[in-house]
């Protein structure tokens, strides 16, 4: 018998979508922690995310849902636990080091079962951390030698989400479909502006008066998933595109922190390759 | 019989609320364009605005609503209509100057129906917009026996709100009290840093690096009312305290406009000297 | 005999050139009001703005700078006062509206001289203000017969900078070049990301979290010119793209009118397609 | 011989300053690699940060210098070099950890030599870092005696800077004045919204839709100190207090980091309990 639950609904809209769930919410004497629905225009897609309390068993709650909806919704419940995630790192310390403080706060709601590296300069900080961390070297492999070793590794372990912690390698479509909607990467862009390689210089050339970054899932079109979060922060003549990439560093680490928080939180949808976020 | 409605309810919390209310908008046969609910856990208060479409009778409708809630919420189910505004100016143009360009664009979901000024400088400005302006000086007499003929000419009017797009001077409980919860001012500081007098001349003399505004609901403690919006601007050493003014106008412009448009479009609730804001 | 002036030197580094500069000033028995340099590294170019304040003539300071810098600098003795500036508009009324008021209330450094849309939607609002309004349709004609029109009626006038305050029209190379470094433009993204047609309904497609606004100076490439000021709003899963472009509307014009100030401020330097802004 | 230095000269402003200066630059054969100048209107103080590159003495450089201006002017000529600094933190490791990280980075221009704590609780986290951490009890002895106890802590150190990464305890006059004007704090609110105790419970009964975290020079008056950085970030009414404070923490952290930058890169002149930044 769970005690909280949060609850996500996502199916075409139809009249009386609200009441069917909240007459399941009411018949098992549940208390509404908070209650938030959307409804895509475009496609009339209906979305909901509710907290709810009281004694109820999760699996049985998300039958009778179902069943009310009449099988044609998707519907979870779930009941909070922290998730498990991967890291994959490669020189940049700012990310994953973000990451590291507020796990170790107990502000994640995760654990972090790993930390890979291409490189092995990080190793030091992560085992400070206890967490184990392997480094994966691409040197003199091809791509798809490499990430099947990367694979090799990740199917040691049980995670919900692989974290691109400033993982400066792209993946092939075959890595990217083995984790579907699973791998959370920052980009050091405010995108779509400065899609591909190196941003900041990118961003330096074009004289931009602002810099900003985008935590999003990752698909097969590089840079072109489904976008979580973004922020930016004002730059100048006078910063040169290191100083961009420094000043950049800070927005980065925020964005991805802020973007893993709400899907560890069961906040975010997806669909049409956009987010929903409640 | 309506086609659409902004349906409003506030009420201590308890279970079933969101069930109660979906099912009369289920029997009534309408479609739930948008829905949002919050409650307030310090005293457990419930809101919700909820945008419904349909053939329906807006009185009936909130006659059932009430019946089904059991006579203790608050529900107003209003069909949206431009509202009538009041806007009390003294010398700056820049916050009436921007509502009288969404108003000539049709932007502003609302009709201003006069525009009262203590001095008369930007009555040619704002008789070009065909809007009467009238000048109610203060000089030479008291305080009591302005805001009197104030309302004299306040009483000649029905509107909605009253906007203080920029009117510099403080009101008496009396005239607060009678236009309980219709006054919005907007406030040059982001409050509560610099209530009173010259906030700018304070802000410059603290030595700030971001100021800000702030539009909130007027009540009798000065500068003390419900916040609807704010918002600020990076400043630094080279504003003195007349460029902060010059900088910071742009920002009180905005958001007296956005809270206006919060207000205008009933997305407003105002509990416990605060907002909740739809 | 000026008492005030804006002195703007650019050229290559060299050791010596603040010195040389600074000597000039102390010889004329200026003052220094404001002074600010930088260099960029990329090729090593000087920039430099003063504002210094005495009893000298404009030109001869002019000469004797140029003289100490070896004629090798650019360098402008500009005694400040209003400058001369067209509007350009379509249909939209946010910007311009946002510039008359500025206007009206003297804040703005420029006198408009006139208006040309290429409808006459604008004109009733514009003429209100007492600024000529001509409307040059381009219906039935090529897009250079109406430029050609465009450029008889600005030939009538004379000006400092012609500002695009939302006009929705491609400009020619050949009218770029004629008003070269003179035309500045308030583009509704945050460039470089959405170039080209209908940027919020790109925004919104692509799912982006902020949204933003971009004044340049217009180059013959379209939204390429270098950037003189941006900014950015959050928007969310709830705004679809006439939302955007609703909220875009604010961030537009506030956006045009500081980057028109720094132009009109004599701040703004071009240099690689860059702007260094003082 | 150096060949980098940072030249930081304040006094009051008079003609030809700023020709003296760069005289002895061209006379000494220095590069100015970077150059700002700020004259206080209100006392007529002038304020110059340069950076110059040469063969030079640091200390003959800093002679003629103060000889040419008279002797009446606070010159400073600082060769680049890590500076030692020590934190004080009470238990949240946000603010402390994003400093470790960047420490370890090398991002930071400092050896942090100690970590003072009056509890143990982030102990652990310090000396993984290989950094020494003194937790001081404050538990049953008088403010003044535990304040002793710090300082023959302190004592033991050579240090530039005390950054109070969290501390929340009140520091004595004799305290603030023992380090004066070497005491950074980062205080949790938009100050000087919310001096004192639990600003985020002060912000959130007053209902406003965006906090602040600012860092400051430590002076006598608590929380009245010359302010360095301020930021701020949106909330609304779903943040209860301790979601304003969880959110805080991230605008609490860069603002700290990024003040210390400015100050560790000698950027920072304090004059009127104000700050000039160049």
């Amino acid at each position: 018998m769970a005690n909280r639950a949060r609850v996500l609904i996502d199916c075409n809209d139809q009249k009386g979508l609200v009441y069917r769930v909240s007459k399941v919410f009411y018949e098992h004497d549940l208390n509404i922690i908070s209650n938030r629905e959307f409804v895509d225009k475009e496609d009339q897609h209906f979305f909901m995310r509710s907290v709810v309390a009281g004694d109820f068993d999760a699996k049985s709650l998300e039958n009778t849902l179902n069943k009310e909806l009449g099988g044609r919704a998707d519907v979870k419940v779930i009941t909070p636990a922290k998730k498990n995630i991967i890291l994959m790192v490669t020189k940049e310390s700012h990310a994953l080091g973000d990451l590291l403080i507020r796990y170790i706060d107990g502000e994640l709601e995760a654990n972090i079962v790993a930390v890979i590296g291409n490189r092995d300069n990080l190793k030091s900080l992560v085992e400070r951390f206890g967490i184990p961390f392997i480094t994966i070297s691409a040197d003199g492999i091809s791509r798809e030698e490499h990430e099947d070793l990367v694979m090799q590794e990740l199917a040691k372990y049980s995670f919900d989400y692989i974290v691109l912690a400033k993982y400066m390698r792209i993946l092939t479509p075959k890595f990217v479909a083995t984790y579907e909607g699973k791998i959370i990467n920052i980009h050091h862009s405010f995108l779509p502006a400065f899609i591909g390689a190196n941003p900041y210089k990118q961003a330096y050339n074009r004289g931009v008066k602002i810099i900003g970054a985008t935590a999003h899932f990752v698909t097969n079109d590089l840079d072109e998933g489904p976008i979580i979060a973004q922020d930016v922060i004002s730059v100048n003549h006078r910063f040169d595109w290191k100083d961009m990439q420094r000043a950049g560093r800070d927005v980065e680490k925020i964005v991805l922190s802020r973007a893993l928080k709400l899907v560890l939180e069961d906040r975010v949808f997806v669909h049409n390759n956009k987010t929903v976020i409640f």
